[in-house]
């Protein structure tokens, strides 16, 4: 007898490989499940693999579900998972907008800021560098997730006033991490967009709270995390009814510990290709080294990436956090020099802040 | 002239190694800050480097601020970040102690259930299946961290009383994870220990909220997490006093798409070199494959585990989550018969439940 | 119209996804493609997707011709490209034999010995002090591939001839490391088993001199490689006619410095569940950490190995290399008893050596 | 008493941590041991630790004698363990000539080509593709290291001619791949440059026969290498008084499926603060997606490469290996056109040809 496919008006969101030497009351039973599942099975017989093709609505079918028949080897997904993230459901390009400041369609966000919010008469001087440099958004975290419970924990409710007024003084928009899902609310007050950080990345409950507060988010990546873990986070937040999502590649985990992490620069132009979301680069965290970073923010504008988010301290030595990995305002102006001729290049532009608060 | 070292009464937590070609202001600037901190300083000059030798008390020395300091290349701590957690401090290993069940310094804790609790029917089933089999310990899932919004996110409350009714009909402790520093206080009502799962290795707002509970915590190692950064994060929890950690090795990601995670056995002997909480081994989700499963649980015990966390279901077809990873009950007691055997070739027993609700 | 799947009497080795919107025009293109490279393709058309199947003669299907071909996004192949290291094509498990020693079918190998070949009392001293633990094959390497061109590079042709001298004195089989495909031949002179490193898994042209050889292989598994391309070079020695290879576990990359590599547990039964190919472990490549090594040993024969590499040294301080993960001869005295014990709870034994040179 | 350290005028090279309560006797026994070697010990007496100072020439000291010694917790180098490749020895940065084609110094490297060596007509017109488009070095690998046994294993002897004359009809120089040391006077016969790939990055004898050739090498990183291991590899051919090394960076071992490798861009600027040598980018082998090659060629330019490696086929779906990787002429032509804009942007030039053979 010949194999063969005849041609459908349904999708066919997941192949079944079945095991080698099903019985023929195997395959029934296989086909019984599927069947019980509400989907539609369609089986193809060969000397060495009988395989099920399942039609259904992707958003509905059970893929743990079909994994666990008995009988199946491997169940192979031809739609990928995410659906309000994806570029091919959604092919026009989402621009985010923070404050004034659109992130991506060839706009770029510039954030800069120090690791943690500290006193305010640092806070404005560095919102003020940081302006001078260039950049159009400010950051600061004001509740830190410290490997150690030792280690400075952040400034609080507190450090949000100071991110806010130095932010304001500066007419810059400011972004800031949220780690409690009870804080969202809190944090939505004072910042125009929240971070969610890496290791909350899956942190699911923190995910739907951002989500429902409406507010931009900036989600990065987990040290972990596929390309398409990522997505499916996003797919959290923007399942909520909240679509300004920016992601940020900030490295990813490796074994040779001259970096902090590994900058998986190709993540760019991949999430580009599966996604309408603005993606942005994290070099500070991606490598650690402050001469490293601005190698490494030229390659991830040169990329692509709709921005560049990077610490900067005028003191590394007294920073409370991070200090390490800080570039000095005058090494960061250098470089958003650098960064705006690249810009030019590729035909994009640093998102420009309104000229009131002139500096 | 010649280097070298001499005696002293002080610890010593942290050299200092500085950039080649540093100069006297430059070392005379790295003393000066290493004072600022209130720490000592001890120089020593090479042709080729020179290094700093930094005494105080080690939790309080900040490293990120001695990495920070111009003219540093590399910041060696020699002794390990967390105290709490340590073997070194507290050399006689801890026994923790869920229901009457006693997990450490020999006896074993025997974790089984399904991933999700599901209907009551089902879960009292399972609880019995487990409990013939030799378990000591009920699961089951009431909040489920899913990678994908649109797949099944546990029963809540109504999940909790369910697994409870089912642990108590059996005379099973019962354990659950948490996943929201909110509803800590109400997962402790109904479960006699805490998960924290992978996901949530280092979402310390949680760790912090599961710590002030005093309940017993089974604390997972994050995918991308250091050994060390799992002794940190269980450091947050005895920080807040309360010392019911139970560590769990349950895989970490890894290049080979065959398996789920590695299942990094070593980390169990290595465990147990640094710290003097028990460890025990999750082969269920290290492996992700159930005919992996048994060799893996039987690996987790010869390499010193004092337990083993495995799911299991009675129609993994049907489970609402994780049912392809799942054993059959009857695979469970084959698998629970072998460990028993192994338990005493090693000297060990799984820890007895009470023969009260005898079944 | 309806999709649908028939029946067939050919296997389907490969799957073909194609790219979303693919015209008509690509499509018949895929088909002249898939025909011209002498396969049947199969069309099946749905709303989001059109797959085609390939049904071919699996060892004969260019996956890489495949895979280039315009409008396709995704290859999936079916059956494994290994055959001859494949269960399922040889469900008979290969038991490897090494002079005297049985390895596989319940028959435990134990290699012992240095890193590097020694001077001949050393060695002498070592050959047995391991048979009277209970190894059975002996090892050293006489040529070291070492990560550093000023480290110790191993004794060359004099290192054969000790090591030969040694194994005979006590009766025991040696296996020595193999490095160049120009000396094949002289260490098949002198050895009984040829080993091929982890950094040369991936040496076709040494796997194709060593599959010439017909001599037993102890191949290693590299250190990036999956489980998958482990079999694939197991394959290159099958291929030339040479079914003597034993393949062994020894630890893969990771991120944490604690260890000297991930010791790949799960690897031991996915391999057994894969391949009729024996498997041992090799604990101390795999932690590096002396402490380690016991506990990974004995999690190792519990997975279900066939047998155990472990490197000993009488004084590990002036061993030539390697000496910080050797055990001391009372050490692996020891814990050879325990995986006597252990292995007869599995219902295996050590291959015995002959009584000859009886110690 | 008072823990100090007092200047001296040799090198600091290594660092020993010795375990927690090491008696006097071991610590004396650790000091005997260091002096047998050679070498001066210093020591340092904490609460905690104690720590001994270890001077000598840093190219003789036997980390691994050192880490074997009874009691000793931890061994820290100081200096790196490569010495002909460090920058720090030598600061003028190397330029590698290659024919007539300058690499480093603001010079750069366009290489480009097919995987494989094809038939002599379809080499010819890829050669003038390649030139035409801006390419500086043809490339084709005669001899090509395939995973499968079946796969195509390149065309040997016949393979260089044809790549040779290819080159020679656009008065291009040629690099490829040498696999085999009985190979190398044969390859450097036909080749201006030697290829070593990433999978014989630390096949040592590979190495030492292409440094003793003295011709210029393009070395590879390994899928798993360090870059402090792709320095060692290195200094190997160094060592052979071979200065003539490129080196390569082409993607790492990741988690993530969804590209081929991990393209570590973060090793450029790294490398390039460690080493003397050039270092180019291969954007092909590193994502291994020909959508994501021009985006990762950019980036790799704007983070500081001295030249970018692209496979290039004017029909992938024919080509004999590799093909969907590879980039058409016409995409390369218009990536190359990009490459020289941003060279410009950053002071640096494609390395011309010679106008004789115009085309």
């Amino acid at each position: 007898m010949v194999f063969f496919f005849l041609r459908c008006d349904y999708g066919l969101p997941v192949i079944l490989i079945l095991k080698n030497g099903v019985s023929d009351q195997q395959i029934d039973h296989v086909i019984d499940r599927v069947e019980s599942l509400d989907l539609k099975a369609h089986l193809s017989r060969g000397t060495f693999r009988t395989i099920v093709g399942i039609i259904g609505d992707e958003t509905e079918i059970p893929i743990d579900s079909l994994r666990a028949i008995v009988g199946v080897e491997q169940v192979i997904p031809v739609l990928p998972p995410y659906k309000l993230a994806s570029l091919e459901a959604h092919p026009q390009r989402s621009v985010v907008q923070v404050g004034e400041v659109k992130i991506g369609g060839g706009s770029l966000a510039m954030i800069a800021g120090p690791c943690s919010v500290e006193e305010p008469e640092r806070m404005e001087h560095l919102a003020k560098s940081a302006r001078q440099a260039g950049a159009n958004i400010f950051r600061g975290g004001a509740y830190k997730p410290r490997t150690s419970p030792y280690d400075f924990q952040g400034l609080g409710e507190e450090g949000l006033k100071i991110l806010r007024a130095a932010g304001d003084k500066y007419a810059m928009p400011v972004v800031t991490e949220v780690t409690d899902p009870r804080n969202v609310e809190l944090v939505t007050r004072y910042a125009d967009m929240l971070q969610v950080g890496a290791r909350n990345m899956q942190n699911f409950v923190l995910l739907t709270e951002v989500g429902k507060s409406g507010h931009p988010v900036l989600l990065k990546r987990g040290m972990s995390a596929t390309v398409q873990d990522l997505l499916m986070s996003a797919e959290y937040i923007l399942s909520q009814g909240n679509s300004q999502v920016v992601l940020c590649e900030r490295g990813i985990k490796g074994f040779d510990t001259m970096t902090r992490n590994v900058f998986d620069i190709a993540a760019v132009p991949l999430l580009a290709s599966l996604t309408h979301l603005p993606v942005i680069v994290d070099p500070s965290h991606a490598t650690g080294r402050p001469h490293l970073i601005p190698a490494c923010a030229l390659a991830g504008l040169a990329a692509g990436a709709d921005g560049v988010h990077i610490e900067i301290h005028d003191q590394p030595e007294v920073a409370r956090s991070d200090g390490p990995q800080a570039l000095l305002p005058q090494q960061y102006a250098d470089l958003a020099e650098k960064m705006r001729q690249l810009a030019a290049l590729l035909g994009k532009h640093i998102s420009p802040l309104n000229a009131e608060a002139l500096i």
